[in-house]
């Protein structure tokens, strides 16, 4: 019988992200000694070996050697050609059973390519879909999906998303039928483009509890649980939220505004540096995508978010709660 | 010879918008009293005679009797068909060279539909672009354009948008050789989906200074004079601006950032209430779109904007500028 996936190690990406190597194994490490997650960090072993002995951390992580890395600019076929990569190496880790789940703070492109093709989708899922859970302003969360893993989605796409996300409020977030809206931009007939207009008919008829239309003002109001869009307009969207956020408070703090701390505390919830890692759902095994400017704080968080995905069996409730539905 | 539109008076659709035709005409005769703008009013003159006399204004506005009204639902070839509707009435009176510019609250989409088939479009424009300056932190502006116009564009149409908002950024911000930016996801080749792909690559051959893609954090940080992107993610973005704001705001105000009076002053500059209006580019005429919950004081402000747009002689020398340079 294959090994239980919930209680095997995080598979670090060491060898992604803007700040090198360094930065990710402090983070692994910190995920170990702050919140007990074992890691395995996967990258050049002689880097990986010197950095563990730097942090005085020689055996607190496994180290699978990957000599080869996929560089940021990589995606697609190039990535995917790179089969000595970390990237390679640690997705064969997850796909033999030695590790549970799997954190990167690398190209998010090459991250999806790896793991459709290492990992292999959820049937009846068509495309991967990233999911982000944004704070609102009444206090709870509101899952963004997709976030930028899918570009040009077809409608069907849209719902499977749609799907996804519900799973993710419900068994991460722990929302009993979490409400789903379509992003767009006003509920009158035939308002949208040609995508949301088709999807909002799929989404009606789908297996879900369908709030309607909502727009960009909805993202942090708490409207909904699950706001559904295509990854360009959600990439776009979550990091319009960032910059908006940012940019609100700044000018707030230039006007007097007298607490500059406070300030800096609601910055840091939208902060890209906060979220600790999107989830990567619609594949049979548990992804987690870190941003690229992630410190070693952030990735911690993020290992902690892959071992809590991993340990709830989120990738397994996920596939089985679509396959019993029809798919769209 | 016909009159120089310059110095004709705005015309405004007195039956558009969520509160009524009373805010609008209370507006209107504000924006004549306050900054001297003559305005004429389209709609219902029973109607406005009495609100025009209850506000003692009487012979302070001309009016133009329009029995139909096309309701806020409705759009394209069901608005076109009201030929008597305060649409149609006051797009007669600019296209008879009685009106200089038109300010309406009423359907972007009505508005869109009737001023291309009553206007025309500026040669070689193929479909308009609504324009947004959106206060930077900087203490400049970005002009956001298409936020909302044109749902699924082509790449050229793209291209024509970002000439547009080139030209609006010119004579309108007076920015001199004003730098563009094409919204996406991430300026590694590849990145962006279909449309946006295209875009970029026609965008570097256009004639303006491209500045290259600008991403969702960049809307409100001044990287660019003028952000380009198609009508659904401009106007997601739009709204989502707005919201993020008024989060940001809402959520530093709870944390006691002391000074509430300070907070609503940058509330205020991203309230759809204080833009005063979105310019409608690409046409032979002048049109401004306020927001439907617009009161009395930002419609005031719209027709402002209309009769300063056409002063300029903006539309004249946006058809100019574009008909001199290569259709992309």
């Amino acid at each position: 019988m294959a090994p239980d996936p919930r209680d095997l190690p995080v598979v670090v990406d060491a060898m992604g992200g803007d700040h090198g190597p360094a930065e990710i194994i402090q983070g692994a490490v910190l995920a170990r000694r702050a919140h007990g997650v074992e890691v395995i960090l996967a990258g050049r072993r002689d880097v990986l070996d010197s950095e563990l002995a730097r942090l005085g951390a020689r055996g607190e992580a496994e180290v699978a050697h990957a000599g080869d890395v996929v560089p940021m600019t990589e995606r697609g076929a190039g990535a995917l050609a790179r089969t000595g990569s970390s990237l390679a190496v640690a997705f064969d880790l997850l796909g033999r059973g030695v590790g549970g789940a799997f954190v990167s703070a690398g190209s998010t492109g090459a991250v999806v390519a790896n793991a459709v093709r290492h990992l292999g989708l959820a049937a009846p899922v068509s495309r991967p879909g990233l999911a982000v859970a944004l704070p609102t302003t009444g206090g709870g969360a509101t899952v963004l999906i997709d976030a930028g893993a899918t570009m040009d989605p077809t409608p069907e796409m849209i719902v499977q998303f749609a799907l996804l996300g519900a799973c993710y409020a419900e068994l991460v977030l722990g929302v009993a039928e979490p409400s789903v809206g379509l992003l767009s931009i006003g509920s009158e007939p035939g308002k949208g483009n040609r995508l949301t207009r088709r999807a909002e008919e799929l989404l009606r008829r789908a297996p879900l509890r369908f709030h309607g239309v909502v727009e960009g003002h909805d993202v942090l109001s708490g409207t909904v649980d699950v706001i559904v869009t295509d990854g360009f307009t959600g990439n776009v969207v979550l990091k319009n939220v960032e910059g908006s956020v940012r940019a609100a408070l700044t000018l707030a703090a230039r006007r007097g505004a007298a607490e500059p701390e406070r300030l800096r505390e609601v910055a840091r919830l939208y902060d890209p540096e906060t979220h600790g890692g999107a989830a990567l759902l619609g594949l049979t095994g548990t992804v987690v995508v870190a941003h690229g400017s992630s410190r070693a704080a952030t990735i911690a968080r993020a290992c902690v978010v892959a071992r809590d995905l991993a340990r709830g069996g989120v990738a397994a409730r996920v596939r089985d709660r679509l396959a019993v539905r029809p798919a769209p």
